[in-house]
């Protein structure tokens, strides 16, 4: 039976490491709140006090962290005290760069490394629904496939280290700017006085449709902005992604477009909204609705 | 056995013209080129070599025409020679303000107009599988129902005349804007040398998942633009888009970027490719492929 | 004596039609308000109860009215009742495509018109300072020169008819993009704690300076958003702007990004505000000030 | 006579340490290219082959030096060997954090380290005429004022250490957008063939009148973009910019919007053109002009 050091216990890790659990690994998990740590052991895991202690035995170790320093932080911990040939994934959201820097620290040191940012949301880690973009070797990633296959549904390499960032950072790129197409089109339909219910369902219908007006639609139109994912995680990842944008010299109009209109939402203390609250500043733009300031 | 004048024969109008045939409708076709009224002749529908011809016998006229003021001319004449009671259903994409305008001033002459733009592209037209946005009353709405469904699918009311236009100018927002999103999405991925299918399938898979990204990834990969829907429709409905919402008050920051930047395609001589050429502007833009200029 | 009709005696109109008649012209003036009518005759002008009347003997025909509808009125009555020969020069800030198609109008009636809109503001006018774009031929700009020297400082023919209006939407376009970059620039400035007023010094210096910093920047400071020229009149100028831009193929991506803020601003109710009330906006968006919704 | 040690003596360097010579200082230079270093020294200067040998002995360390790591690398060699009290004046454009940062370690070390970003350009820095933004405390930017006068004509005291940096950085965003917004005026006027220069001449008069217009406006219509500030240094600076944006919370959509035509510019390779080169690019987007590549 393989451990699995599972180490960031949070939305998004706790019911992964459960999950882990349920197909039968042997989850050793860590967080820095103790009471995380403690509801993973309830589940039928075991707690570690520390990193150290969480991932010397394990053949492999999971981190599912905030953001870039966060994982330099951990993985260095990682990198001193995990065995040489362990399997490392970082399920977090960092900057590809950083990920494809530890990824050659940590082969330096005789560890394979993936990248493995997921989407899906808290619904898809408790459903172990999750799709995971990978990065690393095909050998590593071989190697990782029962971890995936206990997490995720879609689960595809997509290149070498680094690559599952790269990815992930166009899907947040895509998602942030449909969000927001979907947010100006329906502003602009209620300002006419159409039907909008009517409207969104014609539009799911054809060339329009998408995953965000069928899942997010809905909720949009009731104002109903409860996360689901937070502006404030969306923020930093659009940092990633348009800075990763500049540093490859790839032009992004709209990226950076959307980039502002989410900084700016959280800047006006929305950070804490789903990401759909988009709408709510562009009915705030359009003066359709009062300023929550 | 209702007659349906068909007025504007083209690329659209042509199979749609002849679904109505085969639904059994007496359909007299009008278009400027005399091959393509033939064409609908040939197919089982009669000819007329006027719109006069066309509408004087019709119970119902339906057209489809390029652009506001192709519908304004036609209209002139269709309210000119038409019998009191006539359903008269533009299915043509024009400004909203000018289709409530023509509804007001066809019910001042006893005719009942619809506004009834489509999605769906020429695929959809001949499959009769049209997504139609209708814009008019209840009544006049459930009358053209059998003409409806000879020609669509999915069929919705959204509200008083001018309404389906709203709707069909809100799609044509979410739909340019998509494709660019994917675009930069795209080229941001080739650029850091990541195998570009793995992550279409991980990226279609989630939140970011959209019809756009079903039915044209694989050809914007592929750097395949044959229309489909051309940037120089597309062009004139942001024009739409963009001054409906200037009129309504809205903001669309991100309908008036990519309203530039299809411009730009059209500016720079590729009107005549699918709008998924704005994959390569945005390749352009960032020097990984040379202009076509 | 020349005489010279001038219709349309605003907060503009009527400061240059008192410096016609300091200047020594005849001058008979006409407006729908009867009192700025009767100002301009206790002025020293005459007071015309309709346009006709204004018009009839003048030698001269100047207007200065709000939009483009407005124009199109009032040079409808003008072409009716002027003498043929009148030069008719219309100082309105209006679309560049009815200023040519008036022009030709005009000249098919026997009358001479030119596009003169001015800059300059209500100070401007008073100063009889206003800079003023002319388009026309140079024969009608060389017989208007009395006309313009008794009005404006800097005038200059930029092209044929319609040309005056084109500078226009262009100066339109850049004014309003630099007082937003300087609205950004403080925004940005402030938010790092630095002293404003010394940056503004320095940045007044250099590459960065511009009339707009000069004449705008310390009352931007000081929040002070006193008319000076409305956002309300600025968002019409734009809507010319991004409209003749879409028209002529000519992609601009900071005037429609501009142009979407200050839709904005007059949509959130700050339309009576001096159109450097943008900085209002960019604080909001950033979440330093409250709305004022 | 005080002894000013200059670090980096490239195309602003070189004059900069020039003109201090000329200004009666001891002046020590170094450079990675030994024979700028000689150029200096035949100027009246000496030449160092260390940083250590140039700074050892010094009462003043100036560098100039192009991006945020050079000039980290560069201070980590002065701070080890600077005398106590030395005062340390950093002219090179970089991020305002970090300049803030290595004030702090500068201080530590017994250091006083002043930012000081400049603007006007290789000519500025041959006439001794450049604008200095300076941060730090009252009292070094006292102490440094003669070798700021040697340099510099403008020269103010913006705020505490990081300040100079951060109104570089509002300088460069609206430098950056002036120049756009004039070359989509130039373009949008060349498209309805107006005479160009009669219409820079009225824009240059009013409220769009800025420094750019006037210096570059000229070799813009001629389409001459021999450097001058490079475009890629320029792309660099809206990094910064972008950057310290995103970290304040401050929304600057036409900084961003800018920053990515910037970013297109020397994708497409025109890195090595001027800045006004954007002019090009919104010719090529606009169809009038063929792309170079």
């Amino acid at each position: 039976m393989t451990t699995v050091a599972f180490i960031g216990l949070g939305i998004m890790g706790g019911p992964m490491a459960a999950n882990l659990v349920d197909a039968g690994f042997d989850v050793i998990g860590h967080n820095r709140s103790r009471e995380k740590t403690e509801r993973l052991a309830a589940r039928g895991g075991r707690a570690a006090t520390s990193v150290e202690e969480a991932v010397r035995d394990a053949g492999v170790v999971a981190t599912m962290l905030p953001d870039s320093p966060d994982v330099r932080a951990v993985l260095a911990e990682v990198f001193a005290h995990a065995r040489p040939g362990t399997l490392v994934i970082d399920f977090s959201t960092i900057r590809p760069d950083v990920a494809a820097e530890l990824a050659a620290e940590g082969a330096g040191r005789g560890l394979r490394v993936l990248d493995a940012p997921v989407s899906g949301g808290e619904q898809g880690a408790i459903d172990a629904a999750l799709s995971i973009m990978v990065g690393g070797t095909e050998e590593d990633f071989a190697a990782a496939a029962p971890v995936f296959d206990a997490v995720g549904r879609t689960v595809v390499r997509v290149g070498p280290a680094g690559a599952g960032q790269t990815v992930k950072a166009a899907n947040q790129l895509v998602v942030a700017g449909t969000i927001e197409l979907l947010a100006e089109a329906i502003v602009f339909i209620e300002a006419h006085g159409v039907d909008t219910e009517a409207a969104l369902k014609v539009l799911g219908g054809g060339l329009a449709g998408s995953a965000v007006l069928e899942r997010k639609g809905p909720a949009m139109l009731a104002r109903d902005f409860t996360p689901g994912f937070r502006v404030e995680l969306h923020d930093k990842d659009m940092g990633i992604v348009t800075a990763a944008a500049r540093e490859a010299g790839v032009v992004i109009p709209l990226g950076a477009a959307v980039a502002q209109l989410i900084a700016s939402l959280r800047a006006q203390g929305d950070g804490g909204l789903d990401h759909s609250a988009l709408l709510g500043l562009v009915a705030r733009l359009s003066g359709q609705e009062k300023s929550a300031l």
